[in-house]
C-alpha cells in the first residue's frame, strides 16, 4: 500500500521525466502543504541558463510565489534525489519542516552524504527528512539520463 | 590606496544600501569578470517573497542571464556579508572562481564561519576566497538596519 509520500513523489518522479525530455538532469520536486501541492518544480539549469534552477528552488519559488511570502513554514518538500548544498541550504532558509527525498547522492548530497545541512543545531531552522522513498525508479531515471548522455557523446565523437 | 577590490566592494556596499531602502537586510554583491561587472544583485527576500532573493544569488542570475549560460567561469563575486549554506552552495555550483567578501557573518556564514563549504576537496570546485574588504562598513550598514528595525518595533509595541 503506498502512503502519501509515495504518491507525491510519485509526482516528482514525473517532474523529473520531464527535465529530461528537455535536456536536463531528471530532477524533480513539490512542495506540499496541508495534503495539497503548493508547489512544483523540474530541473532548469540547461534550459533557462539558471545557476539557481534545480527542480527543489524551482519548486520552492513556485510555491512562495503563489504564498505572496519566502518562508514555507509548515510544508514537506519531496525530491527525487538528495539536495545537494545550495538546495540544502534553500530548505533550511526558507523554514520547509520536512524533507523527503528519493535516491541518495554519493558525490554531492548535503542532505546525509557529505553533510547534514538539515540537521545542523548551529543553523536557525532544522527539517524532519526521511530519506529512501522510491529511491529505485528515481535513481534508475537519472541512470537511464547519463547512459543516454554518453551514447549520444560517443556518436558524436565518432 | 584602494585595489581593484575595494573598488567593487564598494559598488557591491551601494547595492547593500538600497536593499535597506526597500526593507530588506542590506547585502549586496557584484560579479566582475576581466575587470568589468557583468552581474549585480541586493538583497530582495522581503520585497519580492523570493526564498532565495539573496544578493549573491540575485547577481549570479543576472549574470548568467546576460551570458545565456549557468556557469561564471573565471568570474569573482564580490558581497558585502560572508555568505550562507545556500549562497555558499550557489557559488560553489555556478563555478565562480573567486569569492571577495566583506563582513563576516559568526550565526550563519559558510565560507569561514561555520563551514568552509567554498574549499571542500570532496565538491566538484573550489573557490578562492578573501574576506574582511571593507569589512567596517560593511558590517555597519547591517548593524545601524538592525539596531533601526528594533526601535521601530519598539515603537510599535509600547
Amino acid at each position: 500500500m503506498p502512503d502519501a509520500d509515495h504518491v507525491f513523489m510519485e509526482r516528482a518522479l514525473f517532474l523529473a521525466r520531464r527535465a529530461a525530455s528537455w535536456g536536463d538532469v531528471p530532477v524533480g520536486a513539490v512542495v506540499v502543504r496541508d495534503g495539497r501541492i503548493v508547489g512544483e518544480g523540474a530541473n532548469v539549469r540547461e534550459r533557462d541558463a539558471d545557476p539557481v534552477g534545480h527542480a527543489e528552488i524551482v519548486a520552492l519559488r513556485d510555491a512562495c510565489r503563489a504564498a505572496g511570502r519566502w518562508r514555507v513554514d509548515g510544508a514537506t518538500l519531496y525530491v527525487t534525489l538528495e539536495p545537494c548544498v545550495m538546495c540544502a541550504g534553500a530548505l533550511v532558509s526558507a523554514r520547509v519542516a520536512r524533507l523527503v527525498y528519493g535516491a541518495t547522492d554519493p558525490k554531492g548530497g548535503a542532505v546525509r552524504s557529505l553533510y547534514e545541512i538539515c540537521d545542523d543545531p548551529r543553523l536557525n531552522h532544522r527539517l524532519d527528512v526521511r530519506g529512501g522513498v522510491l529511491a529505485e525508479p528515481c535513481g534508475a531515471v537519472l541512470s537511464a539520463f547519463f547512459r543516454d548522455a554518453r551514447r549520444k557523446r560517443r556518436i558524436l565523437a565518432s
